[in-house]
């Protein structure tokens, strides 16, 4: 199901303007050039609804949020509505802080998502107003397991309706869904959990995947996603291989998306729907 | 020595609340990782209180500071030293500029610092007010060589009883000291001097094995600069048989710290006291 | 012709202030040190005349603008400018808003710049008060061919003469020229469009090189330009070998230009002048 998405990418070389935090923002920009995309990075109110309309997609990620940077992404995120350009929000660490939970909910009450991409934990604070955030990781007890995937798809559905978006759950097990439809992806190695950025890396080829393919929104989603996770796993292989550790794992992955044929995605993805 | 240390640290995952310069935020944050701990960054003064009262330690690191830095380290200084969470000084360039300077000092004199880390330039910024720094690196007239090795441990106990803290002097030779013990550590590699940002990745991992050993705060600053000192030899040597060079040397250093048992990290220290 | 630019940077360790793009820094940091140099980032408008001063070149890179960062140019331009320290001006994205073509054209009003180095499009923007940016790419319809090449050198040593600077235009063919003399480079690989920041690393080893050989401003630029491009071709070969992908070829590069020699920087050079 993912070779026209991903021809698509390819040839299409989606500019995705980031609006995104200064910690992951260098992986951001290799794994958009890795992926077939193209990043521009550009943060000045100033210039940023210029930027976004260069552009094919705008990702929107609040790792190091500042009052600035809000003031940045609405003007951006209202820009790229009126062209119509998908637009990605990974609300890290929402529910950490009244500052970020406050700004999230400013976000999506302003503008209109394409994709919102986080851990149950960011997702739950979204629903709800509430939740509590340990870092940007999601809380041991709101882990998506076998026991919980159910109601977790159902969850994820509601969200998807109510902010009438892609909703993309991402844990042990990723759940992608609109309202009607769902995703589940067994993709993927725990071992990415000890590299810092790989949720930033993926709401940014999320944005690419949604600009070469606006038409179909919920499977360039779950592709980006199968895309991460399958590079994820060969590079863990080649990790072993080598007897390299967390930090040349990280490069490993980028590497993986870069050398990623269609046919490979294709045959690693481990997806099914509900 | 360092086994208990060590092993708190894995079981623990303190998390690390990094207010740091954008140049090495992301080696701080995959090193976190890397150790056993987990990063999480925020910088606005909005939030700095509320992200450091959810976090175990409080790392400040003044590599490109800035005024709203300033004003966010005070007030998450503030509330770290309230909940008597572990707080760790990298006063980077202290002596450089008048302007780090004075941010220097008044951190010092608002917030009550469990480490201070530094080369010896910086710390005698610290010390008296005056001094010069070339850039991040030590002044070569200042260094830390056998011959003026017992007058600098003598500094060191000095300085940390005047700021009833963990002094650490890092250069060929480490001097970690409170006011009554200190340790002469000879673990590393000069090669780590041609990667940007080993100095900030310490700072870091001092947090975090302050956080997860509060009891024992010289000799957790003691582990942690064995352990990036081992991990530097170790990469070194990998470098060297991959005829690699020094990007790739930075990865390995990474690699080797998220690689490290307790048993490699306490056989390949080399750690004397005094 | 490069042996004694090269032996001048390894010696002298030319301090660069560097005032940059969140994006690439790390990089940018790291590729001084590997060059021989040596990287202080600092932004901040009430330090950076200081940190300039006991600097040895400065460089001013606009790939992640703001208002304040403007500013600060301006007080460590004015710093540098008064006192004879090269300047180097990366232009990155000029003409993609209308924030960055402005800041451009200030930038370039109150300072006197010793080195601009940008794509065509960039340069053109420049050079006209007008033109379109791709992103951070050159437009493919201005790509500068062999057909194109001959009008290119005389644009290029027009732009410097009237800008009294050393011109620096970067694409599949490089090509150097101050107001009398310019130098054609063909090294590099296409590869190296696929990692983000090669072009802030490239600048910064020129402000290095300008640092380390003031009276030698063309062949030292056109220097760092070879060597940025033996580096990508040697690091392109290790890339296949390894059969490694993107992100390892970002390593791969600083790598290379880490264990250059003299010898291999003047053998591998391909460069001519016109």
């Amino acid at each position: 199901m993912f070779k026209t998405l991903f021809e698509n990418v390819q040839q299409q070389t989606p500019l995705v303007h980031c609006i995104t935090n200064y910690v992951t923002v260098n992986d951001v920009a290799n794994v958009l050039l890795a992926a077939g995309g193209s990043p521009i990075m550009a943060d000045a109110p100033e210039e940023v609804a210029d930027i976004t309309s260069i552009c094919t997609a705008l990702n929107l990620n609040i790792g190091t949020l500042n009052s600035r940077a809000v003031e940045s992404m609405l003007l951006a995120g209202r820009q790229a509505n009126a062209l119509s350009h998908p637009v990605v929000l990974d609300p890290v660490g929402a529910g950490a802080s009244p500052f970020r939970t406050e700004a999230t909910f400013r976000l999506l009450e302003e503008i209109a998502f394409t994709v919102i991409k986080g851990n149950i934990s960011e997702m739950k604070t979204i629903h709800s107003g509430s939740g509590t955030t340990k870092g940007v990781d999601a809380d041991i007890s709101d882990a998506v397991t076998e026991e919980t995937l159910e109601a977790t798809v159902m969850f994820a559905k509601r969200l998807a309706d109510r902010n009438d978006a892609v909703v993309a759950i991402t844990g042990a097990i990723d759940i992608v869904a609109d309202r009607d439809k769902a995703y589940i992806i067994r993709n993927g190695h725990p071992q990415m959990a000890k590299v810092s950025g790989t949720g930033c890396m993926l709401s940014a080829v999320i944005a690419a995947y949604c600009g070469a393919n606006p038409e179909q929104l919920l499977d360039a989603t779950a592709a980006a996603i199968c895309l991460m996770g399958v590079s994820g796993e060969l590079a863990y292989e080649r990790m072993i291989s080598n007897a390299a550790g967390t930090s040349s794992y990280r490069s490993y992955i980028i590497d993986e998306i870069s050398k990623m044929s269609a046919e490979t995605l294709e045959g690693g993805a481990k997806i099914e729907s509900r």
